[in-house]
C-alpha cells in the first residue's frame, strides 16, 4: 500500500507510491557529460574569456590566474542599480527588481564538475559564498538572499561549466515566510528548534543517512519529495550560514564531495540542483530557523498533480535510496 | 527595471525580468505532434485496446462504441482499498495511502487533442469531470481532489493519446490550505471573496484579457509565474467546481478550446498542464473560496532558484503575451 508521509520541513505532503516504485538504478541518468573538454574555446566561463563576462567582483586567485571567479550575470533577473519602491498594493502588490544577481565561475576547468573537485577546492567556494552572501546581504535594499547551483540543462541551465548563482531579493520569499512561521509554532509547542528536532530523530533512527561526521550529517529525509531529495544538516544550531566556521566549511565541503560523487558515479551524473536555505547574517541567532542545504537531482518531471496541489508523488522509497547511494563507491 | 508582482492568489512573489524577456514567438516550442496517427495499434488507449487498461468505471457511450472513456490508473499513485489510518504523528506524520486515481481518456482518437476537440466534445468532457469529481468526493477517506491534465513528455506523461487524470487524497494539501487561510484573511478585511475582487479588476484593467463571455473569463494573471501561464475563472461566485450549470459547462468548454487552440495555433502545440483547482462540493458554499483553472504551459524549466525561495522568474511580459495571444488566428 501506498504511503503519505508529511515533510515537516517544507510542509508538503508526499506520496510514497510503492505500487510505481522504481528501484535505485532505474534513476540512473547518463548525460553524456564525459565527452566534455577541459577547456571550450567558445564557454564563456574558460580561462582566456574572462573579456565575455561582465565585470569581475571577486576572486580566489592562483598566481596570476584565478581558482574561483565572481562576475555580475549578463542577464541579470534583478538590476544592480536603482531605488527599492513599492509600485502598487493589494491586488496588485509590485516592488521595483533591485538586487544582486551573481555567477560563480567555480573553477577554471571547463570539465571539472563539482563532483569531481578536490575536498580543499570546494572549501574554497564554500567560503566564497560565505563572502559573497554576507556581502550581498549588507545592501539595504535586500531582503534575501539564495545561493544555488544548477547543474546540467534538466536543472535549468544551458552552460557545462561549473558555476553557482547567487540571487539576492528585495523582498522575503513567501515559502520562506510559511516555513519560518511553522518553525516558530514548533518551538512555542515544544522550546525546540523543528531543525534540530529532525537531525536527532534521524540520528537515532539511522536508515536514510548517507554520510556522517562531528559537524555535518547528510541523508535522505523521511518525506523526500522526489528521488534521491538530500538534505545536508549542519548539527550545530545556527539560523544563518554565515555563522559557519573554519572547521565546519571544510567538513561541509567533505560532504557535498560526498553525496554529489555519490550521485556522479551511483547515478551516471545525473542533472541536479542545489540550495543553500538560510536566514540573513543578521538573523542569524534566531532560536527556530535553521539553516541547511537541499540537493535535488532532477531524475523526474513535476506534473498536473504536482502544480495543482503542492503534493509529490515520489515513485522511489526513501530508505533503499539511501541504502544504494551508501553502497556506492566513489571511483 | 525588472519588477516584482505578487501573485495574491497563489502567493508567489514573481520577478518580471525584463532584460531577459523574450518575444512571444521565441516561446514557441514544437513538439512534432503532427505525424501522429488518428489510431496506434500499441497505444492503451485507443479503441480495440479497451482490454489493456484496468476496467471500465464510466463511459459516455457512442452506441456501441465510446466518446469518452474513464479507468483505474493501471499504476495507481494511491490505493483504492484499504482503510484511511494515520501511521505516525509529530516529526514522523504519515497517512495510509488510500484514495482515487483515475484516467478519463478524452476521445477514442489518438491525435485529436483538446485544443482540435469540438466544443461539444469538450463539453462531454467537462460533464465527465464533474461527474467523476463528485463521485471521488463521496468516498469517506477523501478530503481533497485534483483534476488535471499533462499533455506531452514536458507535462510529465508518456502516453499521447489525449486523457485528463483525477487524485483524490486522502489529506488536504498545505498548499491549498494555505491559500484558503490568505482568502479568508481577505475577506475578514474587506467583506469580499480576492478571486471575486481580483476578477473585478482584471476586467477593468482589460490588458491580460484573452477571451471573455458572460460566465467565463480567460486571462494572463499580473503575477504570471511563467511565460503564458493562464488562468480560467467562472464569474458567478461558487466555491466548488461541482455547482457548474449546464449553460456554464458549455461556456467553459467554449475557454477552454479557445486558450488551447491558441496555444496549438500560436505556439506551435507546446507541452502544458492543466488542473482545476475546487472546494469539495460540501463545501460548495463557503464565501471566500472560489475556483477556477489554471493552464501552464511548459516552456521554460524551474531551476535552484525557484525550488530555493518558491518565487519565480518570468522571462517575459504577462501584457505583452496577452497581446500575443488575442492576434493568434486559430486555423
Amino acid at each position: 500500500m501506498p504511503e503519505l508521509r508529511f515533510n515537516v520541513v517544507t510542509r508538503e505532503w508526499v506520496i510514497i507510491a510503492t505500487e510505481r516504485a522504481k528501484r535505485p538504478k532505474d534513476f540512473s541518468n547518463n548525460k553524456e557529460r564525459s565527452h566534455h573538454p577541459e577547456r571550450l574555446p567558445s564557454c564563456p566561463f574558460c580561462p582566456g574569456n574572462e573579456h565575455k563576462t561582465p565585470a569581475e567582483r571577486f576572486r580566489v586567485p592562483d598566481g596570476d590566474a584565478w581558482k574561483i571567479r565572481v562576475v555580475a550575470n549578463k542577464f541579470p533577473a534583478l538590476s544592480p542599480e536603482g531605488e527599492k519602491k513599492r509600485l502598487g498594493n493589494g491586488l496588485r502588490t509590485a516592488v521595483t527588481g533591485v538586487g544582486v544577481h551573481e555567477v560563480i565561475i567555480e573553477t577554471p576547468v571547463h570539465n571539472r564538475y563539482t563532483a569531481l573537485q578536490d575536498v580543499a577546492d570546494i572549501e574554497d567556494l564554500i567560503r566564497v559564498y560565505m563572502a559573497r552572501f554576507v556581502e550581498a546581504n549588507r545592501d539595504p535594499r535586500v531582503e534575501h538572499a539564495i545561493i544555488f547551483k544548477n547543474h546540467g540543462e534538466g536543472a535549468g541551465t544551458s552552460l557545462d561549466h561549473p558555476h553557482s548563482q547567487l540571487i539576492a531579493t528585495p523582498v522575503v520569499p513567501v515559502q520562506f515566510r510559511d516555513r519560518v512561521q511553522a518553525a516558530m509554532h514548533y518551538f512555542d509547542n515544544t522550546g525546540e528548534c523543528l531543525v534540530c528536532s529532525l537531525l536527532e530523530k534521524d540520528m537515532q533512527d539511522g536508515t536514510r543517512i548517507i554520510y556522517d561526521t562531528p559537524h555535518f550529517l547528510t541523508f535522505i529525509p523521511y518525506a523526500a519529495l522526489s528521488p534521491f531529495h538530500t538534505w545536508i544538516f549542519p548539527k550545530r544550531h545556527s539560523a544563518s550560514f554565515s555563522t559557519l566556521t573554519g572547521e565546519e566549511s571544510r567538513d561541509l565541503a567533505a560532504h557535498l564531495k560526498n553525496i554529489l560523487s555519490r550521485f556522479h558515479y551511483g547515478l551516471s551524473d545525473p542533472d541536479y540542483n542545489y540550495v543553500i536555505r538560510s536566514s540573513r547574517p543578521r538573523d542569524a541567532g534566531n532560536e527556530y530557523c535553521h539553516w541547511y542545504m537541499s540537493i535535488i537531482p532532477r531524475l523526474t518531471t513535476a506534473a498536473g498533480f504536482e502544480m495543482g496541489s503542492g503534493m509529490f508523488i515520489n515513485t522511489s522509497l526513501p530508505e533503499r535510496n539511501a541504502e544504494f547511494l551508501r553502497s556506492v563507491r566513489p571511483e
